[in-house]
């Protein structure tokens, strides 16, 4: 029986991508995958594959920017940031729990300027209006936010160089990348499994903090050895490449933009008309990865939950931060699942 | 045809772990091993069972020890142990390309004393005979020199911690652990694929210095949230947690290291035995994991190198530091493999 699988990352990748790792992990070239090494040809091809590819989804290709493949997961990415980009000062939006752990770690290299939070309103918004002061050695932004269910739908234009946080809606939406200095993401929602994190970074950006900077944590060392300065998550590395081939393969981000927003459209429609339901997000912010929305009567809980689990949906359930439901709708889930999951809301009203 | 894969690492797993990897990247309880919560019970039990069998095969377990799987490589734990345990002084053993690599990133964070090292003679031997400062905040050492192929015989008595980089020998011979306080090793030796770290730190170690440690870089970190402080590399742990069960399944450390000494016996006395060739390492700091050796005159290269390939064996290029050859015969490695290797070697003599 096929599971509907709705987690919000680790999370649901492509069924080919699955059935190539799979055999990959017994049969790469003659070697498992597993244990060739990171030097050989064969993954030296790979990881150049998927920087490139990167690249090239992003429309970034020649355009002075390296893709690096990184351990660590984005939580690293908070403290490399800063560690590599914080002079004196720097400018953070706080639209969540992501962006606070971003803004904790930043504070210890200097002056950290939150230009504007909604924790007012528990994140279930974007703020907007908002000034960056020019004087900030770059701009945070957290691009979608997987707990709270909200997405920055329009890119800020600002005058310092700008990082974003895309780990949750990287390669689901056409934006112009272009407007961004640095981009990191986790790999374990739209672009591989957990252990791997993408850091497409503007190289003119580095060298221009004067503290000793650790080599692991320095992004002009993995540039200048390619992301092998030490060895790679292989096995993750070569997924998140072979889910970027699929997506080539399936028109890039302008083709599977469409089918997400049909995906998102179909579940918020529901949310909209079903009485039984409230969305948590507002309405113009909500995320088209992460539909996050509760019961208005608690009281119909045991039996939506019953309802949903004989349907073979998991990972439905929300954070503890917001509570309710949570749809994560990354780019491999297909729109049959969300259709899965609205019909169960509509069992629900019939039944209710 | 079967290969016979001598790479230093990532290098050979067991076959049966390959086995269940390759299935559970399709089916593991329903949902692929790549697309499940890091949270899920079934995750949370994969994790707690990596670290209990690593605390068991070490002998650890109740012992005051905690093991973490992080993300990063062991290139992170250079850093790692640094920023977590040196406030002023610090002592090293400096027995090749890590150990070095150790020692660049510790520098930044207080004085370093280099015990010993072995330099002088390209790091064929291990310094013995040296002092190791009573006020050291620790000491550290490298267990096994990949590149090199020594490795430390008999674990020094110190008064100081004791920190050691075990990441090509760790799981494949007894030793007393609790004479360690803080162990590391990169997966992709004896445990597991690319991507995952083991860190086996005593508790009572931590807490010591006064700077701020980035939280990502905190051990204590990591410890409070049981190594899921953020998104574990899930598939690197569940390889990892396979491949502890397969060693505990065949006998544990005590049943691999009699065929790891045999795998070595075979390998070297071919060595000496053989008049073309020649060992790198000094005879009694020779490691059982990596065996380093050449041709006394060169002239052999082209015939043995199509020997070796004929015999459908890799991995056998020795480091550019030292040149030659190295066979590296970690815990997956059947003794029929060296046997492979030294047929070849003797089929060169009787050619030659």
């Amino acid at each position: 029986m096929h599971i509907h699988n709705f987690s919000a990352g680790p999370c649901i990748l492509p069924q080919d991508v699955f059935k190539q790792a799979s055999k990959s992990v017994i049969d790469f070239n003659g070697l498992s995958i597993l244990e060739i090494s990171h030097r050989s040809k064969d993954f030296v091809a790979v990881m150049e594959k998927a920087q490139s590819l990167a690249l090239e989804h992003l429309g970034l290709t020649d355009m002075g920017y390296k893709a690096l493949f990184l351990g660590g997961g984005a939580s690293m990415q908070f403290l490399m940031t800063a560690y590599n980009l914080l002079e004196k000062k720097a400018a953070y939006l706080n639209t969540g729990t992501w962006s606070e752990k971003a803004i904790k770690e930043a504070k210890a290299f200097g002056e950290i300027i939150e230009v504007a939070s909604s924790k007012d309103a528990n994140f279930n918004y974007i703020p907007k209006g908002y000034q960056v002061p020019s004087d900030a050695d770059y701009f945070h932004i957290t691009s979608n936010n997987t707990i709270f269910g909200t997405q920055i739908k329009e890119i800020p234009d600002v005058n310092v160089p700008l990082v974003c946080d895309m780990s949750s809606d990287i390669f689901s939406r056409q934006l112009d990348f272009s407007k961004f200095d640095l981009i990191y993401a986790g790999a374990q929602k739209n672009m591989g499994p957990a252990g791997a994190t993408l850091v497409v970074v503007k190289e003119d950006l580095l060298g221009k903090v004067t503290r000793h900077i650790p080599s692991m944590l320095s992004y002009a060392t993995h540039i200048s050895k390619d992301s092998m300065f030490n060895t790679p998550p292989v096995f993750p590395v070569y997924v998140s490449m072979l889910t970027l081939e699929w997506l080539k393969n399936n028109g890039g981000i302008t083709a599977i933009e469409k089918v997400n927003k049909e995906k998102a459209a179909l579940i918020y429609n529901e949310i909209d008309r079903n009485e039984l339901f409230q969305g948590f997000a507002a309405v113009e912010d909500r995320s088209n990865m992460n539909a996050t929305f509760s019961l208005k009567d608690t009281a119909h809980k045991t039996a939506f939950d019953q309802l949903w689990n004989a349907a073979n949906i998991s990972g439905l359930n929300g954070h503890r931060s917001v509570g309710g439901y949570r749809a994560s709708m990354y780019n491999a889930m297909p729109l049959e699942s969300v259709q899965a999951l609205v019909d169960t809301m509509q069992e629900l009203e019939r039944k209710a």
